[in-house]
C-alpha cells in the first residue's frame, strides 16, 4: 500500500513579487537586502511566508508583503506563475507564488524606502534562488502583454502625456512605434480620457495634453484583438 | 513586534489538473469519484498531495497525479494558475497548483479506466471546492490560445487529417473557419508531416492525407504572430 503522505509536513509556501518600474528609460525591478536566513544580507526579490490567519489568498499574501517591505501599493498585480521543487530552497521543498507588479516612477519616489534597490532588468542580476529566472519570466509576460493591452499604462503614473507613453511601450516593445498607427491603436483602445486643462511643457515643445486612465480600466487590462 | 510565522503549520498543498479531450463533437473534461474526505463519493478533478519525498516539482506532482489515478500519460501538461485561500478547502487555508492537460480520446480509450467519467465541459458541472473554476480557467486558456498556436493538435491524436484538425480548431474557437485560409495557416505554421502513404477514407469522400506533428513540435508549442 503506498503511503498516505496527509500527515507528512506540506512544503514551505510562500509569495515572491517581481516589482518593474521605468526609469531613466529603462525597465527596472525592484530587490531589498534580506534580513533572514537564507542568504541573510543578499539583494533578493520582496517575498514571504503566507499568513493563514490574515491573507484572503495568495494575491492578498502579496500585497501585503509589497505593502509592508516597501511601502508601496501597486496599481497592477496579476500572478505570474509558482516556481516549486526541492532544490530551489535550502530549506526544503517549497512552493512560491509569484506575482509581479507595475509601478509608476512616482510612486516609487513618493514611498521613499531606501531600503528598495532598483536594478535595470536587461543586465544580469546576482539574485539568490530561483529570483532571476522569476524576474526574466516577468519580463517576457510583461513585454507580450504590452503588444496587445493597456498594461504599460500602470507603469506611467497617474497622469502622462502621448509621447511619455508611447516612450513605455517602445521600451517594453523594444523598437520604436510609429507615432501615428501607435495613437490610432490608443483611440481604438478607448481606454484614455484627456485632464480638462492639463498640459505639459517639455523643453522647446509646445505644451502637451495630460491623460489619465479610464476609471474601467484602472480596475481591469483592455485588449486588443490585434497587436500594437 | 510582528509575529514570526516561520514555525506556523504551511498551508495544504495539492496540484489538481484539468484533464480535457474532444469526444462526440464536444470538450470534456475528465473527473474521477473522490475515495477520500472531504466529498467523498463525489466527482471532481484528478488531484492531490505533493509527494516532497519523490516530485520534482508541481509539473512532475501532476504528471504522477494523473499517472497513477487514471493511466493517462498526457502528451501535452503546463501550469493553469494557483488557486488558494482559507475556505476553497475545508482541511484549511489552502493552495492547489492546477495544471491543464490535452488528451486525445484515443488515449483515453486506451487507458480503458471504468473510474474517469468525461463531462461537458459547456454544460454546469457540480462539482466541489473551487473545481468548476478550474474547468472555466482552462478552457478559457485552451480557447486562448488556440487562435494563435499548434495547441488544439495535442487533442488530435497521433495521426490525423486535415479535416479533423480543423474540426478541433473549429470546436475550440466556436464558429466555422474558412478551409482555405486554415489550410495555409497551417502551412504557415509548418509543424506537420504527411505520413507516408497513410490515408484515411471516410464516407463517401476520396481517401484524406495523414499528418503527424513534426518532432520539434511534440515538445514544444508553435506560435502565430497573428491568429487565425
Amino acid at each position: 500500500m503506498k503511503p498516505d503522505h496527509t500527515d507528512l509536513p506540506q512544503p514551505i509556501c510562500t509569495v515572491d513579487i517581481v516589482l518593474l518600474t521605468v526609469r531613466d528609460d529603462g525597465l527596472m525591478v525592484a530587490t531589498l537586502k534580506r534580513e533572514h536566513a537564507p542568504y541573510i544580507g543578499r539583494s533578493a526579490l520582496p517575498g514571504g511566508y503566507i499568513h493563514a490567519d490574515e491573507d484572503a489568498n495568495a494575491f492578498g499574501a502579496a500585497m501585503r508583503v509589497i505593502r509592508d517591505k516597501t511601502g508601496i501599493v501597486p496599481p497592477y498585480l496579476e500572478q505570474l506563475s509558482t516556481f516549486s521543487g526541492p532544490t530551489r530552497d535550502p530549506r526544503g521543498w517549497s512552493v512560491s507564488i509569484v506575482h509581479y507588479a507595475l509601478v509608476p516612477g512616482e510612486l516609487i519616489a513618493q514611498a521613499n524606502n531606501a531600503s528598495v534597490q532598483l536594478l535595470p532588468v536587461d543586465r544580469p542580476l546576482a539574485l539568490p534562488f530561483d529570483h532571476e529566472l522569476m524576474v526574466r519570466t516577468a519580463v517576457e509576460r510583461l513585454r507580450n502583454k504590452s503588444q496587445y493591452s493597456s498594461l504599460p499604462c500602470f507603469l506611467a503614473g497617474e497622469t502622462f502625456t502621448l509621447p511619455q507613453l508611447q516612450r513605455i511601450y517602445e521600451l517594453l516593445m523594444g523598437e520604436p512605434l510609429n507615432k501615428v498607427s501607435f495613437r490610432r491603436k490608443i483611440t481604438e483602445m478607448d481606454m484614455l480620457e484627456p485632464i480638462e486643462g492639463g498640459f505639459e511643457t517639455a523643453g522647446a515643445h509646445r505644451p502637451a495634453q495630460l491623460y489619465r486612465l479610464k476609471a474601467a480600466f484602472r480596475q481591469r487590462l483592455m485588449l486588443l484583438e490585434r497587436g500594437l
